[in-house]
């Protein structure tokens, strides 16, 4: 008798559910709206619904379901309870009794970050080791910590907040967590962009970026295109970043050891070059006994969540 | 039928070994000395000898010895392989097997610094906690981190190897690990007393360290003594020294997000004025998530390795 697991992604405008088999393998995905209308009362309904008429579509028995998993974008605790989820219009709520009462179905709840961490733990770019951590590189910086195989969540689920480890002194901007000197502020796709246009400012050399900002296109992507051309300024742009970043990974890797260090997020589509100038830094600051850890580039992009969910109930 | 474990930290020229009930109650506690000639071949039979006699000796049925714990003086990989234990002569062993084989008792190893953390968990100063920092602070700075209950010992055995994070830029002085700015450059007592040197080097203030220093007694001690009396460039070094290392715990508490931070080594002899230094810098640099940490002094000094072993085989 086959056995399924649902993973389910809960996002701020679309919630994304995959339907897998305990082995990884997606059987099939689908999306539906988050629905934040009411302090998003309708959204844990909604996957319920959505989870139920599934599993009606597909004629399969609930005992043959070993789980749901969610991720959820906000601290969630080990016993599934968010604390606040701003985006969602969510206060206090446990996710694991709430949802699991709809379902009558097993339910385990994480962050989103996290969870995502052990989806490529499970089935991408960390595939095959137990102890990792994964850097998102979007927006901001989130990150998931993985020991022995399984998500550290913290005594507050604010485990694996690793966009906010104090990297720099003397840093005149806020972060948006209120901080000066936040990781994030470096090594998101924001951060790119702000080294960038610092690197503009302070100096007349001649860079492809120039023209770039002018057309209002200064972004992660076109400073990683300029490094692919040899811009000088670009490449001074990334060694910033790689050096920023590396060192972030080195003081992570001083606390947990990880046999692989991955990078994912929207930066991450500037494929291996961006590992390069990360692992550079990286071992220039890391203990010694903590040099070996690999640097990959995350393969499951979106999909990340609903598989670090899948696998949460496993 | 009363049940058993034995705790045993092997150190540079003593071993210590505990007979414990699960409860984490000492029955019994001696010491042997560490045998270190013909490359450490001796330690590990001596140590069998001490555990089978006292088994002997207290008509022990061996079935009811839940199992042997033990802390070694460097990086054990979760299979309890040693990696090089320079101070004992050793280079790769398997110590699960070598002392399992000896002993005819499940043996579990890890490294001294984290079987320590793990020891204050148990029965110190982080009791009644499951995700815990302990930060020693000894002639170096050793750490073991504690996640969901259990030891990280990372992918190569060198999990909470929080010394050696890279903390300062523009640091001329090296640390042992031949790095410049590792935490531990500041945050020992060696550290302490490099911060205080430099203070009374670089200002004309009056203080009661420039007499003690003369003395050549210039220590960690003696600087909180001097804290203590009010002493105004002692309180700047101490300042300095919570700085590094509120800092250098609030980067970790962003990757791990612990319950409890532990100070303890010899530094945490200087009792509770320790904490507030470093609390008030660690609430400073920290996420906002991890702000409720609490700080407390680790409790069971140089017998936390003991307590850890025992619990490692729990």
């Amino acid at each position: 008798m086959s056995k399924y697991c649902f993973g389910v992604d809960l996002g701020g405008t679309t919630v994304k559910i995959g339907l897998f088999d305990p082995q990884g393998t997606v059987i099939e995905k689908w999306e539906i709206p988050t629905r934040k209308e009411d302090n998003g009362s309708h959204i844990l309904p909604d996957i319920a619904k959505a989870i139920l008429d599934k599993i009606a579509e597909r004629q399969i028995a609930k005992e043959d379901v070993i789980g749901v998993g969610i991720g959820v974008p906000g601290p969630v605790d080990e016993h599934g309870i968010v604390h606040m989820a701003v985006n969602l219009g969510w206060s206090i709520i446990n996710i694991n009794k709430v949802l699991g009462d709809l379902l009558q179905i097993p339910v385990r709840a994480g962050n989103d970050a996290n969870v995502a961490a052990l989806g490529e733990m499970w089935c991408g770019g960390g595939k095959g080791c137990s102890d990792m951590v994964l850097a998102t590189l979007g927006t901001g910086v989130g990150g998931g910590i993985i020991v022995n195989g399984k998500m550290v969540t913290g005594a507050t689920g604010s485990g694996g907040e690793i966009g906010h480890i104090h990297i720099a002194e003397g840093e005149p901007d806020a972060c948006g967590c209120g901080a000066h000197g936040c990781l994030e502020q470096y090594a998101s796709a924001t951060g790119i962009v702000r080294l960038a246009d610092r690197a503009l400012a302070n100096s007349e050399q001649d860079s492809v970026l120039r023209a770039v900002k002018a057309d209002g296109k200064l972004s992660a992507k076109t400073v990683f295109d300029a490094v692919k051309e040899g811009d000088h300024l670009a490449c001074e742009v990334a060694e910033q970043f790689g050096d920023y970043l590396g060192k972030g990974l080195a003081m992570i890797a001083c606390v947990v050891n990880p046999e692989v260090i991955v990078l994912g997020g929207g930066v991450s589509k500037a494929g291996d070059i961006l590992c390069e100038y990360v692992s550079k830094y990286y071992k220039k600051y890391v203990f010694h006994g903590c040099k070996e850890a690999q640097f990959r580039l995350a393969i499951l992009g979106n999909d990340a969540g609903i598989y670090g969910a899948a696998k949460l109930v496993q």
